[in-house]
């Protein structure tokens, strides 16, 4: 993709983030995205995070996806500033094992979408993002397929390994 | 739009979600998309699931919203078999409070997302649909900016009406 | 007090919380605190919400109360932008029985505290509020001490008629 | 059992689920059953996931054992495609304790049973799995006796140990 | 199926469970399958229990249907006093939301399983009752099959309701 | 206390309950109580609990502490046949932290008590049975009220390490 | 038993649990027991409580039963101004389902247990505190044993009126 | 701020909350409050909780920090006996991630607020503390938007080194 492409926001709540978003850069990455990388809180830092999501659309960036943990408002508030799909990725803490984090992204009210996706789910953050550039980019779509046939056969290689196990172990 | 815009595809898994789906639909055609809507079971009729979600794409599809509660494996499983993005809905039934639905929804394995939003959230389902389709359509953009502005002056009525009901009871 | 006295700010994030929340402003009108009441949602009127928070000190207020449902960011968000004391109120919805709205408030992360009471504690709420406004005002704190002890010998009232009800049933 | 005694499949949804499965495969080795292995996604290899159960019946499997983690939809997806019992074992993973994957499996909408045990409770996968089988096969409901007695047995071994643990801490 | 035909036990902790076994019972009748019906608690009854499940498979019993609440111990009494296969069905009762029901019965320890199914899932029980027996019944597994196929003809019927609705109401 | 003395049962559901047991067993030792300690499954030996619990009270036991982890049914299986009181420890396992212990002891139905204590509270279930012994045994009353006067003093002699950290740290 | 006899203490956190506690009382009542009850919050009337609590021993009773619901601290606190065994019922009340009640009662620390029934569980606590009581009564353990008898019996008086309902529906 | 400045008490229940509590008392000292450290526990130390609270506004106490894991009744008791306000610190302990804590804080009756932050979050019980106390105190205000704005700056020097690890990483 050219630097003109439509790209990608990567926005997460604390540095101590970085550890799962970075799986989503990986990805994003890899499909020859566009993107750009922040750190930004929704609480300390409010003011650059409203104004980062205002002006999202009008800087090209088509998806924003933002990590959070705890009371994770983050990808909330990117939603409430903006008009463009922002998909929320639910970082799990030190305690309560994540469930804070994800009912904090996924119960938004009414009018206000977030696209939740799993506890440290942020590969498929990404593939997410993919998709919905793809609906535009019939390109970048073909890519998604390759990449789910891959996965397919990645299954396939992982069979013949666990063949190679059972035989060994006598199962 | 016309016709031959992109298309959302409605899919419950159940006849009785369609209270909660049928304020997603009203949604989409107040925004004008061309949407169609069908009742189609991962477990009773998983081979026509699998064959609607693989045609989807063929047939102008570009975002696909399902509902489903309890064990939902709707949304998952349209997302094994299409590229197209795939928004969730967790429907609230009888038991556990809707928790089920959500966790067997957004807890998705990494290769296959699904976009999941808020327990019932058939509205913002709709929202996050044409947010995907406006990425590649200005004039809905434009539509979604108009909406939440309508949002957003419906708080300053409530705030009118508050007022008098404050001052009616000598608060 | 007189108009020049500190003042509670009462926000709630949607119309359909006042019902819980009229409660907390019951027990302000019955102190004599000052207290103004805002419908304003972190999500559908963001901006608000941010000027409502910046302002708030500057205005006298010296408390916020603020009461949301579901993933309730508006007493997090309130706190971002302000370093007046913000108490949350979680409202229980329709789903997940409050356990959302509760921990999308109290599950703040280190920074910003919001004082966080009982799911639909509204009454609670505006008591921490009026002994948070006691710290400065020895009035205010022997209000409170007064009310403390009318809870108490009510307790001692309903104990009255507790024997009453047994005597009655032959308890 | 002889090559032609009925079959059971063991399905997985990664190789990381293996760890745990293992137990199941030892039991059934251990009760001489015929079987098979296999890792099957019902997201990443959904056709196959399919075309496997659907054709289970005809290869002579009388039950499958269905393990996965998360959203947790292979034991669904292969009882919707067959009608010979099913068993689902819910993978504890990284986040929520097992409580995602359990809740996915177990909530089964009317019409299509699946059969699940405790999350991680491989052996009982396999112990389930043979009384099934047993209830056509007298020879193994004998074997299943004898398991279930040398259980009872380890019981009381194991009180033995107790005792001299006891005595030698003076307790 | 004639009267030396294997049989079910249905077995409920109390008689407020009727209401939910209740649907068990007519689909055995609907499928022809021989069935014993019986009020028997763990905690109030635990000898008549025990003696129940030890001698459940000289009088034919092929499968015991399992109904409990609250902490739900039948299902695992009996499994522990029988090697014939044992179903557990947690019943919702006034806390908890079925929570407590479904951990007591589902969660049980290595080497006694017990199957379990939803919360209140009473027709799956049925038929995963039916589908073990079905293991040495080719006629009741083709009954099961034609039982899915209505199950799959019946989301067809309900597609067409669902067309007029929408006609109707002009979505 | 002579050998004549009433005596506790402490039961535990299987040999991996002795790490959180033990700490039961010396509290009792510690306060002198006559006790016996058993493996006993309420799954994999039901005969044998079944057994034990209806002879406790003619073997002089009176009062039963009964500790399971998982579908934990071992206490309320006691319950079921003795009148002596039962005291239940929830043991925490390897999912779900220990919840599904604790609701399958506490839920017990109406009829069957069982005093349940908090997860892997094993001391707390010692103190307890020593209180209900001390119904009828003044002695062991006053060796409790020194117990809880050692605790009270030993609060304050962390008291004093506190205030030596704090100093040191310059706190 | 006459007035000499030993006391149970029935304290309620409110008079809204009286409902519940109620059943408890008429228990005590039915086995003629003496009783006195009390409400008596923690929180609003705390002298009152520790006082309670503290002179409970000296007045005779033997065992003290305190129902409360939400953060309920009742029964903590009961027990730690006596050494006579307490008991806690958790209320349920308008959020999380009883789910705070009992985990504010039977989460107790090391050093200071409560006995915890079921949520709403009032009849069972009566039954405790009576098995309690009859650890030196032999009397009244006679009396809990025909109560178990009568529960017994009353199982097979529902199971005749089952028949009957099935045989009345044609099952 | 003078030695006759206003006071925070800060309460912990165990000796074993003072590594989370620590990082409560080093912002106290950070913004130079005046503040007293004490292990008291509302369980094992009852007398003295209520003294303490009781006498603490004598003692200059304006506001109480008190932290408590499991059934955490001390900021509750705290509360009971003072009109100080009382800011409660869940700790999570062994079993169930803290839940427990947190909700035998929250969940507080109506009538006696506490104001509870996230679990183990001790620097946002401080931050609340010194907020309340700045409602009398400008200097201390102003000291507050200081520490919020080098939070920001803060976050602004964590994006610098993440932009080098990106450009170290290729991402």
């Amino acid at each position: 993709m050219s630097t003109s492409a439509k790209k990608v926001a990567v926005v997460m709540g604390s540095h101590s983030d970085f550890d799962v978003v970075k799986k989503c850069i990986i990805i994003l990455k890899e499909f020859g995205a566009e993107y750009e990388v922040l750190i930004c809180s929704a609480h300390r830092t409010p003011d650059k995070a409203a104004e980062y999501a205002k002006t999202a659309e009008e800087r090209g960036i088509e998806v924003i996806i933002a990590a959070a943990g705890k009371a994770a408002h983050l990808p909330g508030v990117m939603a409430a500033y903006t008009s463009v799909p922002v998909i929320g990725i639910p970082i799990k803490s030190s305690a309560l094992d994540g469930l804070d984090s994800l009912l904090s992204i996924v119960q938004m009210p009414s009018g206000i979408p977030v696209a939740c996706v799993a506890i440290d789910g942020a590969e498929n953050a990404a593939l997410l993002a993919l998709q919905i550039l793809s609906v535009s980019n019939r390109e970048l779509r073909e890519k998604i397929k390759e990449y789910k046939k891959k996965l397919a056969s990645g299954v396939e290689e992982k069979n013949i390994k666990l063949k190679e196990i059972l035989h060994k172990e006598g199962l």
